[in-house]
């Protein structure tokens, strides 16, 4: 069975309210107020999970807390989305005390994040059949750096029409050609560590394959696409979208391992396209059908990522 | 099915020829010829395997190069054992090029590595259920400089009864008891990495898994212990053995790491047994039976580790 569109979850409006939880590791404390004021700034109402300002350590408190959070703000009627403090490390030991039944019944809702928050891009995507956002996150610097990342999110999330499709300034094709697909991945440990537990999806055929990183060295970054490829995430791939390697040495080294690992595989494949861990990143959802035009530069959405 | 143990290799005698295989990174020349030194002075003849000094980038030549030097002298009769001269990055990318088929008709035969070659470990436990030895490489700057952990390597091929009971000087005890199980493991992040592969042992009950790795951040080591308990490798575990955490960060968030993910196991853990990327550096043999007295800090093993 090949990637099928998931389903979407409805718009934004000023006044609504939005949930705020940390699934992964504690934000700090000006930069989490921060983002809640650009929020604000919007017209939403930022709903601050019970346990979304813990910490313990390098989680943001207890994985049965964080994962409450998230039942919580998902199962709740009067939240219209769930946005992600920060990433980090950490969804994956909370994902299997997320009560998935509770979110089933409520269906998609707009959930914001990306990096470590990828193991719950797979798990709603697999549990709840809802697309999501590959988004900045409010506690992120960049979030309160870069207004053009901030402005990118808001008109996904409000006027998802004016982001359907994005045309990237930065990217560099790999290999040429169009692809048409169903949007997946983001942040290339986030998913090869994710494999073999029961949010792994086995067969992602037809996909349009996301990838970034940071801080990863170019040696990682191989061993994780090599994880994935002779774990059978690359049969049938329709396309791949790279994003950004913040940190993770010489680019020449991270563009060799990138173009050895997939340029072998006949599909589209696009450079640098501008979501990640970059300073300005683009909102990208993903689960949605979308065409790649990896000599272009755009993705170009069949439909608004938000209903 | 559990964990079986796994067929044994002949031991070594003077005048035996080695093959000296890089299946990963490739190995500073000094380093190389002090290790092949080392094995001249026990009596052996090293066979320097055609692609074994290649180098390109953090890789030892080409997969296909890797791989079949490997083969070659795993399927060469004339040949008593295969040693990796060093870790690194790699063996992940040449496992599926080898010719598993030869290695089946030969059966059983020394190998000695640890690291990287982790992986190469597993796939011989699947594809040829012979037994190996996680043990130090030649090129390893403790191979060189620790008198103990050469000795520890020699006597485990040549006598190996005298090395039957490994007693560690270091151990401490995680979680106290006896456990009697077969030995499997090594370097923890490649372990996970190998989890979707082809190479990967679905069940691993009545294990005793040995655990260790370096420059990896307690973060990390948290995601990959994550990885493994999700993907059902903690379950049925006889016992764990864990090795040294060189370079991974403060001992003691590490410690609180292993203790958190490794302690509610409910089976006898022992802390610091003595092996891996530490000096001096104890010779493990993995897919045999052994008893883990996590109390007194022993693995005795039924049998010697070589015929």
């Amino acid at each position: 069975m090949s990637l099928e569109p998931l389903g979407r979850p409805r718009r934004l409006v000023p006044g609504d309210r939005v949930a705020i939880v940390s699934p992964a590791s504690p934000s700090p404390g000006p930069a989490f107020d921060a983002g809640l004021e650009v929020l604000r700034s919007w017209g939403l109402e930022p709903v601050v999970m019970p346990h979304a300002a813990d910490e313990d350590g390098f989680l943001a408190g207890s994985d049965r807390d964080r994962a409450a959070d998230f039942t919580a703000a998902w199962a709740d009627p009067s939240i219209a989305a769930v946005v992600a403090a920060r990433g980090g490390y950490g969804a994956q030991r909370m994902i299997d005390q997320v009560r998935w039944g509770r979110l089933q019944e409520i269906g998609p809702k707009a959930f914001v994040g990306f990096s470590d928050v990828t193991a719950l891009h797979e798990a709603v995507a697999l549990r709840v059949e809802a697309s999501t956002l590959h988004g900045p996150m409010p506690s992120w610097s960049t979030f309160i750096e870069s207004a053009e990342t901030r402005e990118h999110l808001r008109q996904t999330l409000f006027e998802p029409e004016r982001v359907q499709k994005l045309v990237s300034p930065t990217a560099r094709t790999l290999v040429g050609g169009k692809a048409t697909g169903v949007t997946f991945g983001g942040t290339l440990t986030l998913l090869a560590a994710g494999i073999g537990t029961a949010e792994h999806r086995q067969d992602v055929e037809g996909g349009l394959l996301l990838l970034e990183d940071t801080g990863e060295e170019p040696y990682r970054i191989d061993r994780a696409l090599t994880q994935l490829r002779r774990a059978g995430w690359f049969e049938g791939l329709a396309g791949v979208v790279l994003g950004s390697w913040a940190d993770c040495g010489p680019e020449e080294e991270v563009r060799a391992v990138l173009g050895e690992r997939l340029g072998m595989l006949g599909v589209p494949v696009v450079e640098d396209f501008g979501f990640g861990h970059c300073s300005p990143a683009l909102t990208v959802p993903l689960g949605l059908e979308a065409t790649l035009d990896a000599d272009e530069g755009t993705l170009h959405f069949a439909e608004p990522a938000l209903r």
